[in-house]
This record gives structure tokens, C-alpha cells and sequence, in this order.
């Protein structure tokens, strides 16, 4: 029996420029054969944060110069959903090529709900696009919008990041991850949607990729959740003189340094959140967090914090 | 038995902004749901050319401003396969939950291989992007691109419309449509890809997307092609003062049409080679041509030009 994993890539897997992407990319397609090889069913999703803000910025300065309408966020997610998708579904499919595996890699263009009332709508925390001036400023907050100063360099938007809850394209991604083809899904944390009835609204929001990869996990009824970072073990006393690498924790000790505050950074925590719901919500289930390069290592027992 | 249905989407169901386009999908989201009412298994593709023009010019204006890397053309490609397949998908799926029907709609990302020695590379047609200067032609044409003039405007990039060979992601696409999803494939054409070996290279160029639905309707071995266009039959005589239209059409017939030149236009003759192409393959296969206010009445035989 083949193990279900989801992997979840991050920025270091993609890079920031084009061609910056294009060697990460295919380093990270490395990575993935490698977890195919072992026998991994593996269903994608990856991060988008340089390259929505690249697109939302370049729409939406275009719009202003030739006075045409600007690109909703949500139609920026899905651009960005279509490229990188394209990027990691074409290095991949050579990558096993090249190593005698064929095997369909698919993007699935993905829409994930998000709650109106979340309360992020009213605490935007995601920096989005270039600096403004503060006339710019000025016009995105009459829009509606939240900027944020940042300063002696200028004014930021920034966007709501409302929890994922569900994934709409699930049925579909299901149908392809058993019939054995590799899924690339849930890109950049999903486009997010409000339902309104049976009317799908985009919000001007982004979606925490790692939650939406504890959510993919779960709805895909996966083995495995692999979260893919910069750093081989997740660290508690993080920002220390003396950080200490967990190699394993169970949920209730994940949670009781949560309480305690003890990861520090906010770019882990929603990491172990993801981790957290998808092992919490059937027994047997494993997550690990790990670097890329570490991928295979970890998969095989020998490095990263496994909680479970 | 449910019939398989591929429907190619042109410029009418789409529009071409930002709020055309949502006004557009929409009515197009009503036909297709009518057609799924009829009992039609759909797999749907649609062209993408103001907005993939639009990416096009938004990236690479981004990129000359800000000193950084342009988009190529394949990756603006998936970019809008991404967007125009996310609003289709969000449309529909909520058009047929109005009529209470639950079904999930798919985009797939698609890449369709050409051949590298295709005739259409020394030929280039395809105008794209805005009008340049002739500063700005002449740098377009140092880098190895095509540009051409148009008096008394200025100057147009011009990309080649190599034909489209095989459809990368086709098996995604069958295992999709066997399970009863309604899938969106091969988006404007497909993301045109060069075989080099076991590597997939991204090609500047814009495949015609209406053979590339012929080419998607022989591949999953549908039933009936519909191409959803502006005019409710297919005329000969077309542009002089007696156009004739035709109701039926042979696969002979419409070859001997083509050799006499009787369809004057370039916007029809894609249309009906890519019908020629998906009936010939094999016997009881039918095409048809219509306008896609029309689509549920040619659906049901009361309207526009058939080929089988």
C-alpha cells in the first residue's frame, strides 16, 4: 500500500523572481521523486507569497496607467495558483521521467471557504503588493482597504488572513489522488471565498497555506502531513541564546508550548497549528516538519519533529 | 447514458474586462447548466485572449519599470488559465446549485505539446500586448521576437500558432470526467509546451484553441464537440451580399468548402478543421457550430450547422 502524504512547499522551495523559481523549482522536484520513490502517493500545495504580491502589484499598477479595472485578490490568488502549479506539475512530471516513473502531475485550481466573521477580517496581518505613498494610502483606505505605515519607508495594504474551512474542490482532488495521479492543490492557501447562499464571493484576503495543508491533509484522509521549511527542527527557547530542536511531540505537547509561547516566531506557529488538526483528528496520523533538503531523511525517520 | 460533451468558449462568453467578464461568465454558466440539465457529461475549454494580452502587458510593463524579469508567454498563459478557469468554475458550481444539482466543477492546468519544426514558428500570426514604439519594436526584434507594423498605429508582437499535438494532463482529465466531474481543460489553447527529451519547454507562442477542442474531444473520446461562437450557422458565400447558411455538412462537404475558400473568414476555419479533425477520427461523431445563445436548441437539433 502506498502512503498518502501531503506535502506542503514553502518560499524557499519556489523562490522569489522567475528565474530564481525556476532552479528551486526544479531542486524541489528532486525532493518530491525522492518521497515518490519511496512509494509516496503525494498530494502538493505550496506557498505563493512573492509571487501574488508580483502579480497584484503588476495588475493593479497596469490598471491605474491605462485606467482600466484593477485584479480583485482573489483573482490574483488564481493566476498565481495557475503559474506555480504549471512550474512544479511540469519539473516534476520530467524529474520521474527521468528516473522511469511516468506518472500525470495535475493542478487542481482550488477555492477554499473562509468565515465572513473570522475575526482576522478585522486585524489584516498580511503585507500585500509594493510601498505606497501616503496619498496611496490614502485612496486604498477610502476603498475600504487596510494600510499599515511602516516607517521611514512607507505605507503597506494589508489583507485579512482568515482560517480555511472547506475545501470546495475536494470531491475532485479525491477522485485523482485515487486513481494514483499526483495533485498539485490548495495553492498559495487556496483562493478564498465567502458563501453567500450558493454563490461563491472571492475575499480580499489570503489564506495561511500551512492551515489549509492541515485541512488538505485531513479532508484527503492522508498518512502523512509533511510541512517543508527553512530549518531541520522545529526549536523551543526559539530566538535564545539556546534553542533546543524537538525531535517529537504529541499534540499535548505541542499545545502546552503553544500556551507557553515558546516557538517564538509566527512563521512556525501556524505550521504546528496545521500539524495539530490534521494528527488530532483521527489516531494513527503523523505530521513532520522538517527543511526541504531534509526531506527524504525525515521521511525515513532520521531527522525532523514528528508530531504525533 | 450521459453524453460526453466537450464545449469550446470563445470571446462572447468571456468578455474582456475585469466586470465584462463576470457579466459574461455568467450567462455562459446558464447554458452550460442547461446543457448539464439536458444530460450532458461537460468538458469545457474557452479561448483567452484579451486577458491573457493583459497579463502579458501588465507583467512585462512591471518588469520594464521595475528592472526585474518578464513573464514568458507560456507562464502568462497558465496565469490565465488559472483566472478564467477559477471564475467558470465558481460560476457554475453555483448555477447548478440553483437548480439543485451538487457537481464539482475542475479546472485542470493543461499543457499541450507542438512541434518545434511546426511551419507556424517562420510564420508567426498571433498579435499580442499593446502597441510598441518603434524603439521598442526594434528591442523586441533583438531578443529574437516577431513584431509587424500597422500603419499609422504603430507596432504589434506577433507570436507563432503552432498546432497542438498531444494533451500533457489527459489522463487527469479522463479519470476526472469518468468519475462525472465537470472539468475545464486546455484553457486558451493550452500552455504550449516543446518535447525535448524528458523536459517540457514553455514555447512563445498561442495555440488556436479551437483545434485544440477537437483534439480534447478525440482524446476523451466524447460524443459531441460544440463550438460556442458569435453566429448561429456557419455560412458560405460568407461577406458578400448572399451568405448562405448551412445547416449539415459531410466531412467531404465541408473539405471541398474549405478548397474553395467559401468560409472567407479565418475565425470559422479553425472552427470547422477542428470539427473535421474530432469526426473523422471515428464513426457516429458529431460537431456542431452555433452561437452560444443557441447552444441548448442546437443541443436538442433545432439550430445551427452540424458535421457528422
Amino acid at each position: 500500500m502506498k502512503k498518502k502524504v501531503v506535502v506542503a512547499l514553502g518560499h524557499k522551495a519556489l523562490g522569489t523572481t522567475f528565474p530564481e523559481q525556476q532552479t528551486a523549482v526544479k531542486f524541489s522536484a528532486g525532493v518530491l521523486a525522492d518521497l515518490v520513490e519511496e512509494g509516496c502517493q503525494l498530494i502538493i500545495t505550496h506557498s505563493n507569497a512573492p509571487q501574488v504580491g508580483m502579480i497584484h502589484t503588476a495588475m493593479n499598477e497596469f490598471a491605474k496607467f491605462h485606467e482600466t479595472y484593477g485584479a480583485p485578490m482573489s483573482i490574483c490568488s488564481a493566476m498565481s495558483q495557475g503559474y506555480i502549479g504549471y512550474d512544479i506539475q511540469n519539473s516534476l512530471r520530467t524529474e520521474l521521467l527521468k528516473r522511469g516513473i511516468y506518472k500525470t502531475v495535475t493542478t487542481v485550481i482550488t477555492q477554499v471557504t473562509v468565515d465572513p466573521y473570522d475575526e482576522s477580517f478585522y486585524h489584516p496581518i498580511k503585507v500585500i503588493g509594493r510601498y505606497l505613498t501616503e496619498e496611496e494610502a490614502k485612496a486604498e483606505e477610502k476603498k475600504g482597504n487596510y494600510v499599515v505605515e511602516e516607517p521611514g519607508k512607507g505605507f503597506r495594504r494589508i489583507v485579512a488572513s482568515p482560517k480555511p474551512l472547506d475545501i470546495v474542490e475536494i470531491d475532485a482532488i479525491n477522485t485523482l489522488v485515487d486513481a494514483g495521479h499526483i495533485v498539485i492543490a490548495c495553492g498559495g492557501g487556496g483562493i478564498p471565498v465567502l458563501k453567500q447562499g450558493s454563490v461563491l464571493k472571492g475575499a480580499g484576503a489570503v489564506i495561511e497555506k500551512d492551515l489549509v495543508s492541515g485541512r488538505l491533509a485531513d479532508m484527503t484522509n492522508a498518512d502523512l502531513l509533511m510541512i517543508l521549511t527553512n530549518e531541520e527542527f522545529v526549536n523551543i527557547h526559539y530566538n535564545t541564546d539556546e534553542p533546543i530542536p524537538l525531535e517529537h511531540m504529541t499534540p499535548a505537547e505541542a499545545l502546552f508550548h503553544i500556551e507557553n509561547n515558546e516557538f517564538g516566531t509566527n512563521k512556525m506557529l501556524p505550521k504546528i497549528e496545521a500539524s495539530l488538526h490534521f494528527v488530532s483528528q483521527k489516531p494513527g496520523r503523523r505530521a513532520i516538519i522538517t527543511s526541504i533538503d531534509k526531506a527524504k531523511d525525515a521521511y525515513l525517520g532520521k531527522t525532523g519533529t514528528v508530531i504525533s
